[in-house]
């Protein structure tokens, strides 16, 4: 009787709920393993600001967030070993963020690189049974090849009992990846990362409110729609577009409903208030007051003829020590500040 | 100006919206890549039904359904190109589907192998600009590789204006694959596959009701929860799982809302009613009766222990030249009639 074979695991949802069950003691751990300086590679200037914002858009969703700067492989390691080894029995998920630079299919450390699945190995419903029919999610900023996307250009215009059953290993788990495999991925060195500041926009935005992969699917249109490189000084570089990919083995859908107690609903009720007043895209979380450099008020004044404003760049991909990257933010400039700044070259 | 390099693509539609324009006149073309024989491997056996309820399913939402059986790499590459080359302004999406032998990152065609993502590269928005910024969504019902999921057993119990702007090539692509990366993915000589049959089971009861992205989730689920094979002879086969992988540039929700005329709603209405009544989870398409060969009644008589049914079913790999295998399905066993069936094994 192959039954016999593994011991069960016992979780009191019904294997037909069409939602996770968000309801427990605690929402989880979210990890973030945030890559600023490296051994051999120039600096994620950025990457600071987009934990510090994950930090914040997470905490707010009931998270305990564990921050991990420039860890090693071998801490790496025990991070995901140890957070793996804990109960999570009264926990709704765990969430992984790596922030780093990246090649396809693997991920830099301060020291070495390691292949991106290592992140979700632990974690397998076989591996980590506290965490067996609970969603699993990732989050990874980081290049996934050297390829380049010139994008396409689009016109618009505006008229218009008891059972006992068996689940896969891997099922359960979300790999939202910044770009599409192959692909470079955009990190503003004052703004941060194009993918990780769309998502916590998202987050604060419909955190509470949508579906998790809804909220990844508004993430993408934002990383898609308001971003583009700005290099015109290199062609190769200017001008190009990024899409997030996300992979989902989720087989039910992932909401964050309100953790507080109920004498708290009014204050919950306040923030939500207050998330709906805000503009529902194209608002930056960046408060900057960086002033353009001169040489680059050309772009500036062409930026401002498409009401767009400019923001500097680095392509997140350890190879490139010596390029000054440009991306924006579409946005309605006449209301938004223009926010510049110039990448310090490391290395 | 980098903006002059590249002709812009016209589309009506908010940058901002949150859905995608399902109302155009079409709702699109399938096509189905659909591999029953090949010259060098054994038979997919069961994929004819596979094609036939798709067919069904995707009729139903619309679809205008080609089917292409057992093509060489020269007529798919042919029939994706032939149908790039159309003009696709007053459809609503495009469906790829392709279901054959396959290997991580591979299919095989009739006569050789080619890289998946030849289907959907002659589809990006630089490549086919009349499907830019609509839904691309392409589903592979194939084996990834050659591992296999060992699964994990639960216990549940029951109380419980004008604006330009610049979109990305690969934006609004879907590829749902069978399986996870590496895996083997199952198929059901008598059935189908466990994987097409789950996504016609919910385009069937959902695909008028929920985005695509939570329909794949319950597709997901199904899949995870209601298979697994049964190869008692034949422990490396035996009892494996399967969880699909859904991986998603949607940049919107993607709905599939009725595109008949005001006074062909009733017949809509109908067809609603009646997709309700169906049971949610858990009911086969197949009315299959074939009864199970006597050498197999100890294994019946088990799964009844379970109210379960058992199920023959092939893994979709090329390879494998002379296994029986089975899978089975959950569902409430007294109410239905127990399926079987044996493979004929080809070559």
């Amino acid at each position: 009787d192959f039954f016999e074979t593994q011991k069960p695991i016992k979780i009191n949802l019904d294997p037909y709920a069409e939602e996770y069950d968000m309801n427990h003691k605690r929402r989880g751990v979210a990890l973030i393993l945030n890559h600023v300086n490296f051994e051999s590679m120039n600096t994620r200037k950025g990457s600071v600001k987009d934990c510090l914002d994950l930090k914040t858009s997470l905490g707010k969703l009931g998270f305990d967030v564990r921050i991990y700067t420039d860890p090693t492989v071998k801490s790496i390691t025990m991070a995901l070993q140890s957070t793996a080894a804990e109960d999570h029995t009264d926990a709704d998920c765990l969430i992984v963020v790596a922030m780093s630079h990246g090649e396809s299919g693997l991920l830099h450390s301060h020291d070495s690189l390691y292949p991106v699945d290592a992140l979700w190995a632990p974690f397998t419903a076989d591996r980590c049974s506290s965490l067996a029919g609970k969603p699993k999610l990732f989050f990874i900023q980081a290049c996934r090849g050297t390829r380049l996307d010139k994008g396409v250009k689009i016109i618009h215009e505006t008229d218009s009992k008891r059972t006992t059953y068996s689940i896969p290993a891997y099922a359960d788990i979300m790999v939202a990846y910044s770009t599409y495999d192959g692909f470079y991925s955009w990190r503003n060195p004052n703004a941060g990362s194009w993918f990780i500041q769309a998502l916590c926009e998202e987050l604060d935005l419909h955190g509470r409110s949508r579906d998790l992969l809804s909220l990844m699917t508004f993430v993408n249109r934002r990383v898609a729609i308001e971003y583009q490189s700005y290099v015109p000084e290199n062609e190769r570089y200017h001008a190009k577009k990024q899409i997030p990919s996300v992979v989902s083995m989720l087989t039910r859908l992932v909401y964050f409903p309100d953790k507080r107690v109920p004498d708290d609903l009014d204050e919950s009720k306040g923030s939500l208030e207050e998330s709906k007043k805000r503009s529902p895209i194209g608002m930056s979380r960046t408060n900057s007051t960086n002033k353009a450099p001169e040489e680059l008020i050309t772009e500036i004044i062409w930026l401002k003829l498409l009401e767009k404003a400019p923001e500097l760049g680095y392509v997140d991909k350890g190879g490139l020590h010596s390029l000054i990257l440009l991306d924006y933010e579409m946005r309605e400039a006449k209301e938004k500040q223009k926010e510049t700044g110039v990448a310090d070259l490391s290395r």
